[in-house]
């Protein structure tokens, strides 16, 4: 692979601000670990009296990247929703990317993005280069293909200070039958072995908390997927946690769910923030953040 | 879920002109099974004297389509390739998929998404929507999330004459650990899962030849994959197939590597074809469309 340097790559991010583990943990000091959710549904832009375009998706999260700014201290953009408006949302999300950066805000592009070789590097490139026009801090990621198939967008966030969270365990049913399969070799379920070798890519990278983390979906019982809750992670493996809120986990529950997991949750919440609408939307962050970090912290 | 209609729907492509496995099957009759890969790698692009940039990626989609056209009946746009351009990459794909399909090309978008449900109906929604930006006849997905996590793309897909590629076994070796899991209730393993709930999607539908298709390496042995190579599948079940040219699998082999999965074959190549530069591309497309054909039909 004879692969050229990323476009326009800067050491901007990573020269200045430490790296992806760093800067989470300081978002979640300052704000608590709530993550809010950027998510342009067709009927929420409805609810919201937006129309169902780019121009829709663009207000709705200049509203939310306004709102929580110095309520929250991280957002999670679900791409899919500015996907469906072809260039036009891309160009919406970018606008959203760089507001919500230069806010202060960690992002994390939740893009669940997955393939192998030039063409999951290019993916990385593409939201983890320092001034590339999709810049995140992090991006969310599939190791359908393998964790190892991810070896490239690993290096460019360790070179960048950037992060990824990779699917371990979803918290919709469909997914137990794939996620807690087992290797015949080591017995090791597929979540299990996941979480596994983030870790050793973390001890690699070598920093006090990993840049690279893992989704792990809070309705599930982690045991039944072999995820050992017991034992303490070194590298701090960061855990981007849905399923907290609507979807019925609740927080006083956090330490029994993830156990030793626990030690750098990120709580994704979506609907249940974005339903307040536009005029309720900035007392909601701060109650939400003040709760979930009471809850937590 | 309230989720409103898709943007700009219209019921061209599924009034005029079949389902997608009817359709991809002409394509096949017409100029056999190669699929021309458009992947505008940095070094590619260097190679062919352009820009590193959504200019070039435009410039080497279009030359792509224009040699393809009439010689070639599948092309692939390798998405992440593009994306690395952000809006203005997605610009230049829109102009490329628009080009191919006007060129009756069938059009498989390589964007590997996934996730679940409204955020999985809106990557749906963004590549199968006839008269969307992103239109495409077909797209890859990842079932890492369950193939019932995909109920609303596939439902998508069926109703408006698209197609789906399932990942299922891929040729990338770090996948074995996932891909060869097998669940403790069924003993299947997840690739053989995966074929399986495509199957059986595809019978709900009805059609002959079934719009769900799946991602089955060509370098792989897929009995290792737990995968019956042995029985018929019904309805018929497309199979994109990479591994075959620079990758190292023999065309000759392709009814021992594929067995009865072998009745639908797609074989896509992209380096080996492009690789040629744009002074060969044309004979060299027509060459391996013709040398594929031979060999396997």
């Amino acid at each position: 692979m004879t692969e050229t340097a990323p476009t326009a790559p800067t050491a901007h991010a990573a020269a200045t601000s430490g790296g992806f583990g760093e800067r989470l943990s300081a978002a979640i000091r300052a704000h608590g670990p709530l993550c809010v959710g950027i998510d342009p549904h067709s009927y929420l832009l409805a609810d919201w009296g937006l129309t169902d375009d780019a121009a829709g998706a663009l207000e709705l999260g200049l509203r939310v990247v306004e709102a929580a700014a110095g309520r929250a201290g991280i957002v999670k953009p679900q791409v899919a929703f500015f996907e469906r408006f072809g260039s036009a949302g891309y160009a919406a999300l970018e606008r959203v990317l760089a507001a919500a950066r230069a806010a202060g805000l960690v992002v994390i592009a939740d893009v669940k993005r997955g393939d192998v070789g030039t063409s999951v590097e290019a993916y990385g490139q593409a939201w983890l280069t320092p001034g590339a026009p999709l810049e995140a801090d992090a991006m969310t990621i599939s190791a359908f293909q393998g964790v190892g198939s991810l070896a490239a967008p690993i290096r460019l966030a360790a070179e960048s200070g950037k992060g990824l969270f990779v699917l371990a365990a979803t918290s919709n049913p469909e997914a137990a039958v794939i996620q807690r399969s087992r290797d015949a070799d080591s017995g090791r379920s597929v979540a299990r072995a996941i979480i596994d070798d983030v870790t050793k890519q973390n001890a690699a990278i070598g920093e006090t908390i990993g840049p690279i983390g893992v989704v792990l979906g809070a309705t599930l019982d982690l045991s039944t997927f072999g995820i050992d809750l017991t034992s303490p992670v070194e590298p701090a493996l960061p855990v981007l946690a849905p399923g907290f809120g609507h979807q019925g986990a609740r927080y006083e529950n956090a330490a029994e769910i993830y156990g030793e997991l626990a030690r750098m949750l990120v709580v994704s919440e979506s609907r249940s923030i974005l339903s307040a609408g536009p005029s309720g939307l900035t007392d909601t962050i701060a109650s939400r953040a003040a709760e979930v970090r009471s809850a937590l912290v």
